[in-house]
């Protein structure tokens, strides 16, 4: 047997490993809450864990515009429903992360194309029932799902975006490789893309609507452009929570501050209904002191506002990793129309452009304390 | 979805609709007989799905010298124990054809390099487990499987071949494939090879072995050169039953009659402790008057035995598909020894190289109330 040639999802793997490091440290009395996270396959796991982990009753609603990778090949080749994302947050929702299947459903295969094996029983299960949503039921059973998974379209659709500096890019997994920032994203489809109705079920269900963390345009915004999707959220009764990225790997979001990334979410369907954004902040933000400001363009903060002016000019995406820029100004500015911002130092010590469950979970903790009227907090 | 892109197994499918088609027209009274099938991947799910039907506690003890198709590149590549005869068995075993996993588990992905969902799930589930007995008991477990598979062994073994005209073969997949047919095989590895103690406990507990259908040399046999595993047929207290093929569409038995079938069984180790034979005949088989000799001749039975020369020479599979000949003559001597054999026409009308499982059904049946003293047969 040679290990090489099995690969577990690295960030899913380590990500478990983090999440259940939290147990049950939080008081009891969110059994009762419903959340549905909405984004895709590499942020929103991180949300389903961790809701999971804090006893809250969770589902998700899934992107399908993936075309990269074993999906890409799946959707080519065999003409069936992308099944990336899905599995992704399916795993998330596995009862126990170190059951033999729960692993082996996230192997991939170096040797058979680097096809994952979840990916190819949810393509052969669609295949076999005549039904995608029947094949992540099916799925879902097998890891011993502790909530469910929905598509938020069954229709076949293609991300297309535009970049801050003009050019039209075709595919998510081109879309996501960016090197420039993204403006506008919308989807291709034969016909007008439906809404999946249990996902439409999901969202009105829902105390809360989580929206991320992950890619914003290629996981989040794209669940937004269903047509019937902004419409539901809007309807729900839920209140909603935008746990915006807390640093930049990929070139679709290069630069953009937090304002910019909540900008982005109105600007695709979100609306004003923006309950409560989450934005990671290593320091305390506070009104900057007039005075300050020379001092800081000589210390060197001016280089990220410097990276900021890049991606307006096009410039492509350095090497660093940059963190999202958020100052007191921007949260001001975003809580004018009734939403409020909570900052939180949020970010896994291990890997800087990931959130840290535990960190997150307290900060959810802190937005449901804020929602139970008898808490008054 | 394009349908193209996945394959089921075309035989299984097929002969589980015929053998579902069985159900239960046997008398009840077999259930408390235990069978162990011995074989390989092709012919053994017939046995399997046969004594299933019949309500026999049925188990199999399968062959691991497969290095073709999708396991000869999981063997190769990724070092595993050799999934697919195993993968072929459990789904004899499912619980229901029909059930989407049973279905799902059979699929063959013409865009991953030709492997099966069950064989890379087999394979992933060794990497998770650490065990391939414990992978083989997960996939048993999500078919609903009524009975247990298990390897003869758990080394690394190679089969070589020798042929008849005297060229040395190297790998089952090469030997298989043989033009001519073979006369000895033998198993080459690190270390002596070990058989699997689950393996050794249901020869030891079973009434009845049966040994095939299936490709003799290279699915019956395999499992007869693991040290330990004919010493255990011998030691049981099981009659031993040989499904001897009814014809041959590979190279490897080509021209070999019945007897030579037994013969090359007991050359490899099987002893004289076949008990019962059961052989294919769409005639009945009668002592041949000396005068008819000649008319035969010109009627054109002499094209069999001519056929059945021409392996002794050497000389390539023809096209055509020929029956394994029988004679009166070969059946006296097979019994001398105390085997009992049994003719019947168990011809699959629809495929002239398969057993037509209802009535392999009725000459197993035939074969127990041989063995039941009250019935007194």
């Amino acid at each position: 047997m040679s290990s090489e040639a099995f690969k577990q999802e690295p960030t899913l793997t380590s990500m478990f490993q983090a999440i259940d490091r939290i147990d049950t440290q939080f008081p009891h009395g969110y059994n009762d809450l419903k959340a549905v996270v909405i984004g895709g396959g590499t942020g929103a796991p991180v949300s389903i864990r961790t809701l999971l982990s804090m006893g809250i009753q969770t589902s998700a609603v899934v992107a399908m515009a993936d075309d990269g990778g074993s999906t890409g090949i799946l959707r080519a080749e065999a003409k069936v429903t992308p099944p990336g994302d899905i599995r992704k947050c399916l795993a998330a929702f596995a009862e126990n992360p170190d059951d033999p299947f729960t692993k082996a459903f996230k192997y991939r295969f170096e040797f058979a194309r680097n096809h994952t094996l979840g990916n190819l029983m949810l393509s052969a299960l669609e295949e076999a029932t005549g039904s995608f949503p029947e094949a992540v039921k099916i799925c879902g059973k097998l890891l011993g799902s502790k909530g469910r998974v929905y598509p938020s379209t069954l229709n076949n659709v293609v991300l297309n975006a535009r970049t801050l500096d003009g050019r039209t890019l075709h595919g998510q997994a081109t879309a996501c490789k960016s090197e420039t920032a993204l403006d506008t994203v919308w989807l291709e489809s034969a016909g007008q893309p439906m809404p999946y109705v249990e996902a439409i079920r999901a969202i009105y269900d829902a105390d809360f609507i989580v929206l991320g963390p992950g890619s914003l345009f290629t996981s989040i915004i794209p669940n937004l452009l269903v047509p019937g999707i902004p419409e539901a959220i809007e309807r729900s009764k839920a209140k909603t929570i935008f746990v915006c990225s807390l640093a930049d790997q990929q070139g679709e979001t290069w630069g953009l501050s937090a304002i910019e990334h909540v900008d982005a979410l109105r600007r695709h369907g979100i609306g004003r209904n923006l309950d409560y954004v989450l934005i990671h902040s290593a320091e305390k933000i506070a009104p900057r002191p007039p005075l300050q400001d020379s001092f800081e363009a000589i210390a060197g903060s001016g280089a990220l506002a410097s990276a900021h002016q890049e991606n307006r000019e096009g410039k492509p995406l350095s090497a660093n990793i940059r963190s999202v820029e958020v100052t007191y100004e921007d949260i001001q500015k975003i809580q004018q129309d009734g939403t409020v911002v909570l900052v939180r130092n949020m970010v896994d010590p291990q890997r800087p452009t990931w959130h840290y469950p535990p960190a997150l979970a307290r900060a959810f903790a802190d937005v449901f304390r804020l929602n139970t009227p008898s808490s008054g907090a």
